[in-house]
């Protein structure tokens, strides 16, 4: 498969990318992702991931107020968040906190926000939702893979979910449907580059942890 | 990338592989596999995905014996699980039992036993841990896609793991590392194949729910 880029290639080039474009992004685009997302495993292969496009611009503003809200509470200059960030040098740290800003500042402007959300056969008791992530999730990733290899920037927020009560309202929720993030997408203004982790070795242990 | 394969292409060829030889995988692609695994996004960028491969052949067998006391239960030909399995035709729920009873009856022979964590800064309460599910499923679904692309199968369990208590004394973890779920990792008996998901417009919504 010349003509796509490698898996390997994809989830090494795959960094959050916050500063997007308000350029629209096609609807077969959007679509692609969330298809390419609901490939991801399910348990027990239920397939209850359910995704929510917004692009509409009013509903886009209330996204944007709601998170807005949530990042200024959470890393804003007030809460001494920022220094308490682990694992980070700190000029890496400031780039992500000014890419979160940026978000914040300008979220209503991005083209389409997207909801993964599950939908439970049953109202949804909170630790039932909780528990759903691992039939959620690998979808996100997925999403943000197949985003990568089409040059969309993308990344998970949960920040802007955060008031639970006031986005289920903006966003329609029945009982028996919990959002998990929040995911922007859209062209990105700057350039993607290759993810830094940790080594591998700080993460791995064979046959048992001790 | 003409020599890997495409993003897209392992995306809708990655199913759930659960019968798998005996023979030894090698070490260096455990190791890729959970590099790949570590460039999944983490919330904060905190990196606390950690991750214990067992190919110990005691350390397996009591794994084994653990998820087959956990499958027996839950979906053994008692519990009258199996039919209440639902969004799956008869024959296609009937096919994922058959290879769950496989594994369940052959998981101490499956050369690795990849065990997916989540370590915290401090002591695990049971609401925090799994609160973390967005920072260790993306990485779980990084880790199958990479098993993918290398030609080895995988599929993650969460029932193996579901005696928390006796899977935590196996594998020796720390108060403050939680244990999300149990990749059984080798060469797979059969072949490869597409995933088959719900239609895309049954999934999608625009701007609202309702």
């Amino acid at each position: 498969m010349a003509d796509e880029m490698g898996v390997f290639e994809t989830i090494y080039q795959c960094r959050a990318m916050r500063r997007l474009k308000p350029d629209p992004v096609p609807e077969d685009l959007l679509v692609r992702l969330i298809d390419a997302a609901n490939q991801a495993p399910t348990g027990s292969n239920v397939q209850g991931a359910r995704w929510i496009v917004v692009r509409d611009a009013e509903q886009r503003a209330k996204l944007a107020e709601l998170n807005r809200k949530a990042v200024t509470a959470y890393i804003g200059p007030q809460s001494g968040r920022p220094a308490a960030l682990p694992h980070q040098p700190a000029d890496k740290r400031q780039r992500m906190l000014d890419a979160v800003l940026w978000q914040a500042d300008n979220m209503q402007h991005i083209p389409a926000l997207v909801i993964a959300c599950y939908e439970f056969p049953e109202p949804v008791p909170p630790s039932g939702a909780i528990r759903a992530g691992g039939s959620i999730w690998p979808a996100v990733q997925n999403l943000l893979l197949a985003a990568r290899a089409l040059g969309l920037g993308a990344a998970p927020t949960t920040l802007g979910l955060s008031d639970r009560d006031a986005s289920r309202a903006v966003l329609g929720l029945p009982d028996n449907v919990e959002a998990f993030c929040l995911i922007p997408v859209g062209y990105p203004t700057g350039n993607f580059g290759p993810v830094t982790r940790l080594p591998v070795e700080e993460t791995l242990r064979w046959d048992r942890w001790s």
